[in-house]
Parts: structure tokens; C-alpha cells; sequence
């Protein structure tokens, strides 16, 4: 029920096509971050038509609230969240780091970034504070960040949850290490990640019914040795394909190196997911080394507060909420065909945020995400036509 | 460029066909309430789909922002907001009212409903405090709720006002009394409402430009002989329609009974526009009496609280966040056909309010419009055939 055709390379940059049970994923493709079993503002139907082809949802949220017991009993989380098409289960290690030492560190998954900038699952702050998170062998212990309940995640018990939600594409527990870790911890955390890696699959396999695929998640820091030793650890076990997560260092260039040491040892013929990461200016730079599908939250957060992509602009955004955009009569982007900016105005968008009218986040993240959705087509077009390069330097040509 | 055509009556209930220069309105007709120039946590292209056939926003709140000659400069407001239909405007009077004896009294538009639960136009609240309005026979002057700043609304300022905004169907500005205030008060401030009707009428008449409709307010509060006055001043001075304004008394009975005194005086060959009404159960009580148009803020607001309409319920309603819709995978309403009840369960609907998703709202906003709508549709086809009081039975047959 699942397989994984590269079709075309230009480099390390490749095109491709992910069958799931759900659907055909062409990638290079971004993944929509779903972590509440709803993408923040946009019904499914907006999905569809921004052209988004797989939602990742987050398995620590919805064990804490509906909880996957609930959501299996109502037809599972395709039918739940009215999705029909391919959808992913983050196992949640991102958000247990984010209660724990990410909290106490007060960072995301790059050192410089602010954590709210990189956060990989919606609600959780990592503001410092006490950790609310104990690892151990086991697996880990963590308080709710909802009601203050305790829970145990084992590797065995989040398959178990992820079996339940009945995702697609379905993620290990990994411990993510904060960019603050030292080279001992984040060796010891990295290893325990990979036995960990072991027991889920194990689990997995004692389970399988053909219809969910399992990642297995490349850890190491912005370590080069431990994360050679982890993508070779975690390369030969089997899984049907690699996910690259924790920290990625203390600044972009970092986690350009964190790719560039680590893709290389992963087999060609799985797909490689690097989670959390999906800014406009990181697309050209993730998937020229080999990334085929990532998932990050800040295209629909961005949209949330007013921050809208367009070609060309600084760091191809514009903050709607300035003043300039007030008696602006353009579209947000006047090369976008998305809903919103064929029926309305930068000032009319403008207008809403002002006015704090709920319709104008949909509006937002219909943007957004329709933009996104756009650059992947082009990219993965130019790998086909061995264009990257020349689609690169088009979108970074000075304004 | 207007015209008004009865299809059919049952009783005093009538069907008929409103034309106007974007588009004909079938009667009786709900009209959405788009404070702001959106309906709430909605979209134009989602009003068509859930059989919206018109929407009032308010001159007070696009007057004091974006202001009306922004939206002029950008198209006018049908361009602005991105809706093709019929558009009205309020002309601010109740929302005047909100900020000086509404304030004063702590009241809305029916003495015993919270003001918060009868407020006609969105962010205003009632709650009693300081009032924020002068009313002198000039006009209002009055403190924006927004920034504090002073402004004067004449009846000729708020003509000009929404001549610039450009909706098919425009308001005089009236004083909307309070259920608290007494006799005396309230014939001083109809006398007065009514020299501003003429005023604004000479006004519109003075700058006519054939693609606007005015209707006059008929005022009087909860007073026999006063309504009837001023229904019979209105009725005579050429508006093209009748709105029903100001206090509709102390209880819904109350309310009844000013609809029975004012719509016999008012022309049969024009339409009828009952101000901020229109629960599900109210919907039946005003049809029957002879009103055409009504407007009311409550479906979407109710939306937004998880208040969901259903044929079988106390009043017409459930709440989603109640313990029992839990893990309750039938839709809202097992009638409806709207996009939410299609697509999604109640379990789920519950699962987005209790996790505060903004998906959830424009959800639950697409199910209560579309189930008001499908109501009007049917309850026009009802006075056409002459079974009005069927349908009524029907509805309100008991559980």
C-alpha cells in the first residue's frame, strides 16, 4: 500500500511520488502542521483547494484531548478530521522537549531562533521555566500542559496511540535535545533515541496491518559525528522511511550542515521528512539537499498575525498590519491565484486584522498556504526539467 | 433600478420578490449581519454557499473604521468586501444608542433580554456605564468606542456617509430609545427622529443617483398610540421601504404587539424591515405578522459559542460542548445538508470549540446560517402554497 518512486535528481534535489493508502504525495512536498486534527483556521475543503496534499497532526495533542481512544471509536482520524487524503502522526517527542528542556533551556529547535518562532506543534510555549518532563530508559513522564495530569510515554505505547488515530505515516518517540545540550547529553539522548527506535519498530512490526507506514528519526544534535553515527544507526533498520529531528543547531547554516552530513548516509530509495522546518527562504535550501517533505507551522502562524507571503519583499513577506497596505487596491501578492487574492484587497485584509475579524486569519492562511503550494509545484517541476538552480536564482534576484 | 413585487400572502405573511441593482431578494428574507464589512468568521464565497441572499453592515463602525471614503477610493463597499449581492446599510442609530441610554440603562432592544444577547451590532456593549452620546435636534454627538476621538452624526452626514459606502439599501438615522426610558422621552425622541427622517430624505432625494433605496424608521418604543403615530408619519413621506426601530418593549409578547399596531399603517406595496430580530423562534412570530426582512447578529454569534441550531431541541438549539456530544458521531443536525453537517460529526465540532480552534467557529457559523436559510427557503414556499401555519405546527410540534 505504500511505495516511493524518485522520478527525476537534479543534485541531491529530488522529485518523486509517496503512494499511501490515502493518496499520491508528489514531493518535494510541505506538509501541512495539523497538530489539534484541524490545520489552525482552515476546514479540509480549504486544504483541497490551497492544493495541500498531506496534514501532519500530533499524537502527544490528541492523546491529552479528544484522546485516541475517542477518535478511533468515531471512525478514526481520516473520517474524524474529514480528510481523505495522506496524513502523518508526529509522535509528540517534540512537545515533550518543548515542556522539558526546552523549557528549562528556553529555546526551539535552532539555539537563535525564538521557540515560538520554532515551534513544532502549536500551544506549547517554551518560555523557561521548570521542566514538566522526566526521561528515563522506559520512556518519558510528563504533566499535561493542559490539566496537570501525569502520563508515561513509552515507544511501544505511542504506536500503540498512533495504531488507534490510524495515520498514514506514522513517527517514533525520540528524545529532541535542546541546541544548549552538551556533546555528553545529547550523545546519551541520541542513543537512547536509537534504542527506543528498536522497541518501536518492534512493536510496530508485531502489529503491522499494511496500512501505516513507520519513520524512524535521525537525532545527534549539530554534532557531525553523532549525527553520522545515528543516520547510519537508524539507515539499516528497516523503517519505510527517515525523518530528521531535534536541534539544528544555532543558526541556519547549522542545520544546512545537519542535512548535508546526514542525507548522504540515508538510502536513496525512502523518503527523507525534516521536521519543523518550512520558511520560504529555507524551501530552496532543504530541498536542494535532499528533503523531500517537511512540515512546519510558521506559513499558517505567520498568517495568524498579519504576515503574508509575497515574490517580492523582504524575506518574501509583508506585514499587512502597515500602514502602507491601508488604500492598497492590489491583491496580497499580485502573481497569487489563490481565493483571496482574486476577490480581495490588501485593504480590505488590512481592514480585518485591524478590526480583529476572525475571517481574516482564514483569509490569511488561505494565502499563505496557496503560495507555499505554488512554489512546491515550480520547484518540483524545475527538478523534472533540471531547473532548480534557475527557479533559485529567479526568486533571489534582487528586488 | 428597484421594485417590490408580492407573490402570495397567508394572513398578514407575505412572499414577494425585492429587486435591487445586485441582485433580487426573495422575501421574507434573513439579512446577515456584517458589522465590519464581513460577516463573522466568514467569507463572502461561504454566505453564497450557505444561501445568503443579503448582508447589512453599519455605517458607525465603517465610518470610524476604515472610514467611508477609504472605501470609496477602493470601489465602494460591495467591491471592498468582495460580495456581489444585495448589501445594506444601518445607519449607526442603535449603535449610538449602545454607547448613551443603552449604556445608561444597561439594556438592549427588548428590556428583559441582555443587551449582550439583543446588541445589533457587534462590539458595542451595553453594559451599563457612563453614556458616551449627546443627542441634540442637529444630531448625535458621540465618543468613538474605538480611540476616544468626537464625532457628529446629522441625519445629511450619515446620507453622505452611505452614499460613499455604496449599499443597495440604506437607513436613516434615528434614535433608538430604551425599554427603561418613560413616555414623555420617548415621543420627544420619535418627534425628533422623525424631523431627521424628513431631513434625510430631502438630503437623499437632493443627491439621488437611482442605485440606492432608503427606508425610513418607524420609532415609538413599546407605546400604542405612539407607534401608531409614527407609523403613519413614515408611511406617507415616499421612503422605498419601512424599517421597525428602537425598543420593541419588555418581553417578546411586547414585541409582538408593536408589530401588530405599526405594520397595518404601513404601505402593503413596499418591504418591511424588523431591526435585530431573529432567533430561530422568533422567525415564525415576525413572518406571520408581515415582515419581509430582519437581522439579527445572534445565529453567528451563537455560532461562535458553540450554540448550534437543531430542528429537535429546546429552542432550536444544542450545545456543543456539552458532555454527551463527546464521542456523538452524528452531525449537528441530522437534516441539515449544510458543508459542516456533511463533513463533519459532532464529536468533532466538540473536539475544536473545547480545544479553542478557530476552524470550529466558521463551522459552526456555516451550519447555523445554512440551517436559518434552508428554514426561509422553506418557510417562503410555505406562504406561497398557503401552509405557513402548517409549517409552524411542524416546527413546533413537541419533542
Amino acid at each position: 500500500m505504500f511505495s516511493f518512486d524518485l522520478l527525476a535528481k537534479e543534485g541531491e534535489a529530488r522529485a518523486g511520488k509517496l503512494v499511501t493508502p490515502h493518496g499520491t504525495i508528489e514531493t518535494p512536498s510541505f506538509v501541512a502542521v495539523g497538530t489539534q486534527a484541524t490545520v489552525k483556521a482552515l476546514s479540509t475543503e480549504d486544504l483541497r483547494k490551497v492544493g495541500n496534499q498531506v496534514i501532519i497532526t500530533n499524537a502527544y495533542h490528541l492523546h491529552l484531548q479528544p484522546g485516541e481512544d475517542l477518535i478511533e471509536s468515531v471512525g478514526g482520524l481520516h473520517r474524524f478530521m474529514g480528510w481523505q487524503g495522506p496524513l502523518m502522526t508526529d509522535s509528540g517527542g517534540f512537545q515533550i522537549f518543548s515542556l522539558g528542556a526546552g523549557k528549562k533551556h528556553g529555546v526551539g529547535k535552532i539555539a537563535s531562533i525564538f521557540p515560538e518562532k520554532a515551534d513544532r506543534g502549536g500551544h506549547l510555549s517554551s518560555k523557561k521555566g521548570k521542566p514538566l518532563v522526566r526521561v528515563n530508559e522506559d520512556g518519558v513522564e510528563f504533566i499535561s500542559h493542559l490539566d496537570g495530569s501525569p502520563h508515561l510515554f513509552t515507544p511501544e505505547r505511542v504506536i500503540e496511540i498512533e495504531r488507534k488515530l490510524g495515520a498514514d505515516i506514522i513517527l517514533v518517540l525520540d528524545e529532541c535535545t535542546s541546541p544548549l545540550h552538551d556533546y555528553h547529553y545529547t550523545r546519551a539522548a541520541m542513543e537512547r533515541t536509537h534504542r527506543w527506535a528498536v522497541r518501536a519498530l518492534t512493536e510496530f512490526q508485531s502489529t503491522s496491518i499494511n496500512s501505516q507506514a513507520l519513520l524512524g528519526i535521525v537525532q545527534g544534535g549539530a554534532y557531525r559525528d553523532l549525527r553520522q553515527q545515528s543516520a547510519g544507526f537508524i539507515a539499516d533498520k528497516g523503517f519505510d522511511g527517515y525523518a530528521i529531528g531535534g536541534s539544528l543547531g544555532r543558526s541556519k547554516e547549522e542545520m544546512h550542515l545537519v542535512l548535508e552530513w546526514t542525507i548522504p548516509l540515508l538510502p536513496q530509495d525512502k523518503p527523507r521528512h525534516l521536521l519543523g522546518i518550512g520558511e520560504i527562504d529555507d524551501i530552496f535550501e532543504v530541498v536542494k539537499r535532499g528533503i523531500d517533505l517537511f512540515d512546519c507551522a510558521a506559513p499558517t502562524r505567520m498568517a495568524r498575525t498579519g504576515t503574508l507571503f509575497v515574490k517580492k519583499g523582504q524575506r518574501f513577506r509583508i506585514h499587512i498590519l502597515n500602514a502602507r497596505f491601508r488604500d492598497d487596491p492590489r491583491p496580497i501578492d499580485e502573481g497569487c491565484n489563490c481565493y483571496t487574492c482574486c476577490n480581495y484587497s490588501r485593504a480590505y485584509l488590512r481592514h480585518l486584522f485591524v478590526a480583529k475579524e476572525l475571517s481574516g486569519i482564514r483569509l490569511a492562511s488561505i494565502h499563505n498556504l496557496y503560495f507555499l503550494e505554488s512554489l512546491m509545484r515550480r520547484i518540483r517541476t524545475a527538478i523534472t526539467k533540471r531547473r532548480l538552480a534557475e527557479l533559485r536564482r529567479e526568486w533571489f534576484r534582487p528586488i
